[in-house]
């Protein structure tokens, strides 16, 4: 053979703690879940499981839309599969832009042919509703509106309630990314009116990552379907995509879908239900408070101001003399704990500390402050 | 809260025999490695992981080719990845079209704005090379030539070394399916002189689904480096995944890897590495004669001529008188085994046997042809 055999061994990963922004910790039954037997995208028994899984995401979106499912990728194909099944080219998008994953947005109302109006805002801060009612005054042909709920990269949260509301008014479709919010805060779909969402399952679930949970309304599979010119993408058209998800005994092969990952995200929704999302959400609050009271007799201070911020991503300011790289280095080798870098214009300046899903913990609250004690002391 | 809690519980899978066409059984050192800690996608110890995964692909491959790494979605994504990079609009496709899959590809070049030139066969018999031969002198500005090595919906394999032959003749690109080959039958990327393919986890590697390994050859990076117009996926650019996936140290975030899911396909890729390829292609024509002979013996009949026959696909006529839903029904719910209906033109008319990766196996064939027997003499 010309390419010779590496013979390398089994790969055993460290255990750590995970306190970035994502993936959080992933609890031992959800791990457990998706070692069990592997069985065919079109076995019934797998199809019933789908109908619990689109059933359990309806839940954690709160909303009724019959299309809530996960697409077999990351978040970022979640969004993809927003926008090119949402904008046409030549359709006007208000994209609000308060950090790197609204920039995601932007990127994607390009690449679709989309005529991108920005809305920009200080990174930290959350949108300015006012600012995206301007934008409304002046783009009266806008068709799309798209914002990040919670934006990861800073910790900011928006006030989706009053951006959908705007949306409606003016009569456009919303896309919302909820990547970090679903599960720890309060996203309601259906009283707020959003149009599109799309999530990612490493973060507030808890699960591992490379599923992307989405909802779209009715008046957004209009859309689609009234489109005059085709999704750009095959993978991601929700047209054939919607013969696979659609309600059971009817279903027509798409593509193969990831079904070991899909027991664990299964798992890891039924751990939501069980514990009930408001108990859920109110579990965020009250660990970013205890963090918060923790960091504060630290000195260290937030970037995100306490009216916009969320609970389940703490993004402080590095301490003048610490230097970034070799303080969380040593976070990881010494204490197994991993926490975020800052990303984007934020680089080297700040460090995310998530407290989502099963990390959202007095134990892991109490093992990161002890560990950046030592750690800035030194 | 007005969407109400489904309360559900964890979901057992059966455990099935898988002899479909994907995914194949998994081992369960794979869903071992599948249920270890999830640790962080920039996590130094998972970059070592990538190395490795990278490494062991490459031998799968049979490609010393730098970019060569799975693609975080099924093998639908790794398809898409390939089209959107290395077609521009305007670009002559040379596609052939055998099956399904072929098919595919062909919607791929419309949605990415190339200029199909379609070289059709009869489903079941693989690729004509004389036929791509005429369609090169007809089309002398074609840029890319695309095919499927191993036709998954019917079981025919293709000549892909004279095909890429004649696609280096005549200067072009070229892009293959491997999906069902890569581990299975030789897929000899570096000696056939392959541009781009892409492959699946839950085929021949035995993984669970849902990530689809890809290689580039440095030909297939100038061209997307060259490109005019930027690549309308964000989440497939290969200009971006580049940088993720690229050498140790330098990685930039792109978006978040499937952890767990590529400790599979990490252990899965040992697994063959144990083996060795040349075992593993042994094997998987071994337990095709034995299955064969046992078909033989029932009096059923191949798809596809012995020439083109892959070991690993085994497609056959359903006799006459069979009802194919009930009888593949009753093997599922009596038997616990998987094999697959046909697929576009022949659904209703075959079966496809897999006999892929871990489900290539003497009591994996003992089994299937003694539940055929008893279902067929029902």
């Amino acid at each position: 053979m010309p390419v010779n055999n590496p013979h390398l061994k089994p790969f055993i990963p460290p255990q750590r703690v995970l306190m970035g922004p994502g993936p959080s910790d992933v609890p031992q039954r959800i791990l457990d879940a998706m070692q069990r037997p592997t069985i065919g995208h079109l076995d019934p028994a797998f199809q019933d499981m789908m109908e619990q899984i689109k059933s359990l995401l309806r839940y954690a979106f709160q909303t009724e839309n019959p299309l809530t499912f996960p697409v077999s990728a990351p978040g970022s194909a979640g969004m993809e599969m927003c926008f090119v099944n949402l904008v046409e080219p030549g359709d006007k998008v208000i994209a609000c832009i308060n950090g790197v994953f609204g920039g995601r947005m932007l990127e994607n109302v390009k690449r679709t042919g989309g005529v991108p109006v920005v809305v920009g805002d200080e990174w930290g801060k959350p949108v300015t509703v006012s600012k995206v009612e301007q934008a409304f005054r002046d783009n009266p042909d806008a068709k799309v509106l798209a914002f990040v709920h919670a934006e990861t990269s800073t910790g900011a949260q928006s006030d989706a309630k009053s951006l959908a509301a705007l949306a409606q008014k003016n009569g456009v479709l919303t896309i919302m990314d909820c990547v970090t919010s679903l599960g720890g805060t309060p996203v309601l779909i259906d009283e707020w009116g959003i149009d599109a969402a799309y999530s990612g399952s490493q973060k507030c679930l808890s699960c591992t990552p490379g599923l992307s949970p989405v909802t779209f309304s009715e008046r957004a599979i209009e859309k689609v379907k009234a489109r005059k010119t085709p999704v750009q993408s095959w993978f991601l058209d929700l047209n054939l995509v919607l013969g696979y998800w659609q309600s059971a005994g009817k279903r027509t092969y798409h593509h193969t879908a990831p079904i070991n990952p899909l027991y664990g995200l299964h798992e890891a929704l039924v751990i939501l239900s069980e514990e009930g999302l408001e108990n859920a959400w109110a579990r965020h609050r009250a660990m970013h408070e205890k963090l918060k009271a923790g960091l504060k007799d630290m000195g260290l201070e937030f970037v995100v101001e306490e009216s916009a911020r969320l609970p389940q991503l703490n993004s402080i300011w590095i301490p003048d003399g610490v230097e970034d790289a070799s303080a969380r280095s040593t976070l990881l080798t010494e204490f197994n704990l991993e926490i975020g870098a800052g990303l984007g214009a934020l680089a080297g300046k700040v460090w995310r500390i998530g407290l989502m899903g099963h990390s959202a913990r007095q134990e892991n609250i109490d093992f990161c402050l002890k560990a950046l004690r030592q750690v800035l002391q030194a």
